[in-house]
């Protein structure tokens, strides 16, 4: 039976990727899309590649009528997600794919958020979306927060790694290039083609990325101590994809055993044959993860590289996988489709 | 029911585009995969971007059995493709996406491509492929010859113009720029990136370009005339995507009818409102094609400008919509892919 | 003799580039730089490829003591660059980069700009500076006006076959493609490389680009009476870079000739051999222009295909050449930079 | 005194880089340039983008009469150049851009190339290129070793923090990101537009990058023990820059304080304020490095990042600063290009 889904903050980038995503979705029907700043826009004067779909004309979200809706998408920025999702019916479903519901702790969230969280029983309410890690949790929620991008890779690759007990807890390094998507369609010079293309660098440098929040938080409930990693990001001259090369002390055979083992039944995390690495333009839009395991020269130390698509399986993809859940579908419907390449 | 489908010459960027497409397709099954210099390896290897899917491993043509095969692509260079397709099987339906079985006169295919044709008997029974206007014809062909995909995108913009006479013919003019896919996956030294990016360049400059025998051919067929069109192509820094520009004498919104008239009821042409054009980006990675008029400030002059992904809408999407037809499914089957944007 | 010089409007892609270009000047020392929104801001703030350069902090125009300044680049957008040189002293030469000195008739200026020309005695004074052709009169000038960057590309092209009159003057189309430098830094959302990147669309459709007015006033000139060509401009995923391609009515070797001989003592005027080609990347960074004639299949048709870089030939280049003129230093100092490929 | 210099290899991209930086440089004559596999073709055949320059005719470099020349580069492939190096006369000055003469130590060489040394005594008496640290040498040698690319970026910025003992030896991490160019002009599928653009990927993984011998050779002598740093390369989507992100132990202050000082004089290599860290883009083209030290939230932690431009200061630039130095012009001579930006 076809259930029907809202979908707020439909402007953006992952609001986009939702649309592409469903528009082959055998189950779910598109009922609401809400743009404050777009209100009364056709979807194909915003997003012009979406033109072929029958679509709803943008609203508000405060005029869309919830009654018939199974489960709302809210893809707002951080802060404004949190003040709407805070108004919205409580028996609502909701997918938030803002980082306002990741950290459990407010004090943590005001640290790296830098504003107190309007609406902490939510917060407490709501699942972390790591659908592989959380699977059984998010089927019975109501309200589950997608992850970082960033955060999503770094821990596909480190989860089963510390609950593995196989790498040093004191010395992980998390080197990071994400695609410029992942930075939304923000009017910021930096993410000018003239300034980007032919370009890389660094950012959010020093341990000061808000993404930190979330490992801290999952890699120290996982080890059961405080786990503080190494992590820098680098802004990539690519409209999709994240790469992250992790740099571990520990046996690398144990390292991809542990990595395959967690992973032998996950239908979108593929591990590579020992050795091999991924590349981004592998995974380009679709839902797939790709992890591959190399040994350093230097005895007990190995790399691990992982590669996804910051709007598929780091966020809209991830948000359907979790609807999925909630909405008692199977997990993998509408995000089967293969990468995109070349 | 499933159909069994093969395709000859899986290790270019055609084929692994027939199986991303195949991938999502609910009738049809891939029974076979060859490629001759690439035999005995599996798909992954390959393409690394299709190793979540389960496929059969890369065999020469001759080792497959085509007995339980209901259909097979053909997505080998030219002359190679005469060759094999003229000692497969009598009764194999065949989609093939090569130049040889385009153009109906032996002196023209000599003409534009250097060689006496090896299967004349098969050249006069094969269908051109382009769908939306040989759609009868193809639904009962054996054999379906793919169109160029610069072809393809002139023919969408020129059919209906010639066809409803809102055009002057002996002025016609075509500028087009084409993403690099379009060339394949040779290693020639002006589709290393090096070389590339940050650059544009026409080539197959002064009439020399091959696909103009094949607008010689369907564009005098459907004028009752001779027709001799001005094309040129541009190599342009993307990997997808064909923009081509056509300066035409005509009344403006003669011209706009026309096309939307025409293509009304297609499901994966897309006229825009008078005065838009579109974008490559907002057809990627799919099989819609966007076209649009604009008036010029000359009186009676006309620009009208089509957007196609080269490799899906004009290459192997185009293949799969009409082997969908020759296998009676419904002709959209496995591809309505919303395009990826960003 | 060191000349001192000033750049207002230092804080855009073409005063950067001028600052480049400068860096390697032998006679000229920058002397100011003026960015009204950034004033106060260190050049390597807001460019730092600029960083290992000692440049002058960034101040407001008004605060520039012009007294020692011997020639001043005006950077600025149009309308803001008419309303502050109306203002500079009286004695200052000026080379202007916006397009308010262009035209020379002021009921043109309003019809391709919207509003009154503020500074119209200054307007009649001006000197067009495509300095090929007006060198003698840039010499003498005190106000030299920078062309348009596609209209100074379209005219290379043309300005010699109009003047040898071997072309037909009523079907002249020229289409081109402009890198996003062209476009300036500013925010808007098709200049974002999630945008850009993979993508090419056509703009200014239909006789609407403004430097249509340059090329209305130039051709009609030179041929003696009212010349209106076809234009249509294309974004192009690249930073630098325009290739135009015209079509025309022509005896093709004719042509060539014309084209070569025109530029034949011209240092930064290449024409390649008959029937080649040029490329963008090939003179990227540079101030060169790559100009090749081919004939078409069609008798009496030919393509003539130039290629520049927007930011240099195309306009900080130009100014700098004008500049020298002015200052009676020899034309080419500080341009004879080869182009920067890959 | 204009000094005649000869290059060898001219037809791949660090000889073109050669004479784009020698284009413009007052004090050196290019008298022979050889490419054996295309010698007799004009240079503009080659590299259209040098069409504006008299330079002589490719030849063999058997050929080349050395007699009249000063300096010759060499801009061979390994193995290729030593064997051709042992056969030019005695007397000729010799810079080397290979990796022929980077390693003092036979075994070494053999480990990391696979082959035995074809001149071991040529190998001997070359002098290291990285002229910054070994600039006193490099004046007086008769052949100086261009270092590798990748090992040029790596050593700006942990030469100083080894000699000033202000990191730990033991846990240095070195990730880093390289454009496409580094990789040459060679016709391999990856390096492909269609397969690099929109992606990312490791390559090198595990300390196998032959760049590790250089790092070991050096760094080892600077700590007068054996230093081994884990080190990851990246193909990045960009045509030319490094990155590299440096992961240490150590006070971050020191460190920025240890790199201010070592570079305080040198014309190339900036330090940024403590906090700010580069981007290839704003060094493209020249021969300029940037390097910004953060320090991590995890106390006695730091990142180092450096860009530069791999064709210039990672090779050509820096073979020509070398070639300054032992004929004796100002070292920084035709060096001072400003970066090409955007």
């Amino acid at each position: 039976m076809t259930k029907n889904i809202a979908i707020i903050g439909a402007s953006g980038y992952t609001g986009a990727e939702l649309i592409r995503l469903i528009a082959t979705h055998p189950d779910l029907e598109i009922a609401a899309l809400a743009a404050n700043s777009k209100a009364g826009q056709e979807m194909a004067q915003v997003f012009p590649h979406l033109r072929h779909l029958e679509l709803p004309r943008l609203v508000t979200w405060e005029e869309i009528d919830f009654s018939g809706i199974d489960l709302c998408f809210c893809a707002l920025p951080h802060k404004t997600s949190q003040e709407v999702i805070s108004q919205l019916p409580g028996h609502l479903k909701i997918v938030d794919l803002s980082a306002d519901f990741r950290l459990r702790d407010p004090a943590e969230y005001k640290r790296w958020y830098g504003n107190d969280h309007a609406a902490p029983e939510l917060q407490k309410e709501a699942v972390y979306g790591l659908t592989e890690f959380y699977r059984r949790e998010i089927a019975k929620a109501r309200i589950v927060a997608g992850t970082g991008c960033n955060a999503a890779t770094g821990q596909y690759v480190l989860r089963p790694l510390i609950s593995a007990s196989v790498i040093g807890l004191d010395d992980i390094i998390l080197d990071l290039q994400c695609g410029v998507s992942g930075a939304g369609r923000s009017l910021k010079e930096n993410l000018l083609h003239a300034e980007l293309s032919e370009s890389t660098n660094a950012y959010g440098v020093g341990g000061t990325h808000r993404h930190l929040g979330e490992f801290d938080q999952e890699f120290s409930q996982l080890a059961g101590r405080e786990v503080r990693i190494q992590f820098t990001p680098h802004l990539a001259p690519m409209n999709r994809g994240i790469l992250a090369t992790a740099y571990l002390s520990g046996d690398p055979a144990a390292i991809h055993d542990a990595l395959a083992t967690a992973y032998a039944d996950e239908p979108f995390l593929e591990v590579l044959p020992m050795g091999e690495t991924p590349s981004t333009h592998h995974v380009r839009g679709s839902n797939f993860c790709h992890i591959g395991v190399v040994a350093d020269r230097i005895p007990g130390r190995a790399i691990v590289v992982a590669a996804l698509d910051n709007l598929t399986k780091g966020s809209s993809g991830q948000a359907l996988q979790n609807a999925n859940l909630m909405l008692d579908l199977p997990e993998s419907t509408g995000l089967m489709l293969a990468p995109c390449f070349p």
